[in-house]
């Protein structure tokens, strides 16, 4: 396997000046770092539609609140480097926080109401700082793609708001969720639970199975999903529900009736590990 | 001279393809139409400097408040085109309100602290709506080289931060004003005054022009400037001053001490025409 292919880029500069040199289609996949299963299959499909693929790694301190885990958020940027280079990737991007927000820094995206509702609601200013980094970085990159998780399916919905809204002429791909075996979500944030709380976790996954269930036997009032998933979070004792959500997956306004492409969504603490996920109820 | 050569693109997906299309340097020029010898000027500087010159003309309606001039504002794309097909220029973007606003849009750029002192402290939501208008068209367009009025000179400077805040890869480029020859900064909106508020409006270049002698005189304080300006304009019976500012360039905080690069502005009502002027006071 040659592993000698991949470069490193640490400036703005250094990144636009290699993509200016890249004829054929780039795509690029944002990420956090701290690799795992869920970010390859961005990667994976990345590599199979576009001539080269740039996978930025930067834990973005915008979209963290006062009393969140941006200090902590586990990375390991040698590891993540190496898997890099065995899925043959091109080019990693890999800024300094100064590097993306020098000193002065005060010119932010604003997304609309797609933005206030769930992990906005429970995050104020999360998605500002996402939509802003991720514009920063497609104005740097210049992908004709972009790649995201469908595990954070909120944040795939404002960044395609924000790329129709505001004209960037690319292509948003979603990718669908990689799970444990035993149906834990992929997350970077998964290391911070201990062999006890992982078990707990699994609650999510077998709440939002329970929803799907019973709207696939023909269930269709929002709450009576919203109150199964409920039931089966709360008799999990290391589990805190932030919220349980039966949305209209466009815009995440709560339904009274399921409707077609609607989407089952979380937030629960496990201990001191805020998780999410979802599911698309679709036929 | 060929007129034939001027083509009007009113769709973004038609400009975009046209931009796709070209070679070499790309120099826009946003404009809200009803263009004068002020445009011309940034008509000329683009086409000098670039190989292909867009101008657009957008009458943008996020960037007026409530009570203001949206609907009034001068119009007439027919001398426009004409003007711009005697000028040469390639290609002239000319959208509607829900090509560049669809229904539901409301992702917008936020722009900082140098949006919110003097026209943006005078008028509130006006710079956010400039910002995203002009990321938009930037996005659309695709420029090398984007051309603004100095008259405007905060827009200049929030455009630029924005450029750098959001790593735009572009270069904004200030032209200086273009003044009649009896000093009154060219803008579409002098169409609203009749001759005796035009003879009254001359106070705006007269008090600029009083604070700059008095700086070359070696008049450090700013203060003093700006009661120079102050005087000037009390004394003229149709002006309403709004504000006037010593301040330093790149912030538009305001001065006690005169430094290098300062900009000494204003806004005056004349009548019901709102005016806004400056000079920077440079060796």
């Amino acid at each position: 396997m040659d592993q000698s292919d991949t470069l490193v880029l640490d400036t703005g500069a250094a990144m636009r000046a290699v993509r200016a040199g890249l004829a054929g289609t780039v795509g690029l996949v944002p990420t956090m770092g701290y690799l795992h299963q869920g970010h390859m299959a961005l990667v994976r499909r990345s590599r199979e539609e576009n001539d080269h693929t740039i996978v930025s790694i930067f834990v973005n301190p915008t979209q963290f609140g006062p009393q969140e885990d941006f200090q902590r958020y586990p990375r390991d940027p040698e590891r993540d480097l190496s898997l890099l280079k065995k899925e043959g990737v091109d080019f990693v991007f890999m800024p300094s926080v100064p590097e993306i927000y020098p000193a002065g820094f005060d010119t932010y995206v604003a997304p609309g109401s797609i933005a206030e509702r769930l992990e906005g609601a429970a995050r104020p200013g999360h998605f500002r700082g996402v939509a802003t980094v991720v514009l920063k970085l497609f104005n740097i990159v210049q992908p004709t793609r972009a790649y995201f998780g469908q595990k954070d399916a909120q944040q795939v919905a404002v960044i395609k708001k924000m790329a129709l809204d505001l004209a960037l002429g690319l292509e948003i791909t979603p990718v669908p969720t990689v799970r444990e075996p035993d149906g834990l979500a992929m997350s970077s944030r998964n290391v911070y639970l201990n062999p006890s709380e992982h078990q707990a976790a699994l609650c999510l996954w077998r709440s939002l199975r329970a929803a799907r269930d019973l709207w696939a036997k023909g269930e269709r009032r929002a709450e009576t999903l919203r109150q199964s998933m409920r039931t089966i979070l709360e008799s999990e004792p290391l589990a805190r529900i932030e919220y349980v959500s039966a949305a209209y997956g466009e815009t995440l306004q709560e339904l009274e009736e399921i409707q077609p492409a609607a989407q089952v969504s979380l937030a629960v603490w496990i201990g001191k590990t805020r998780l999410i996920d979802n599911i698309e109820l679709r036929v």
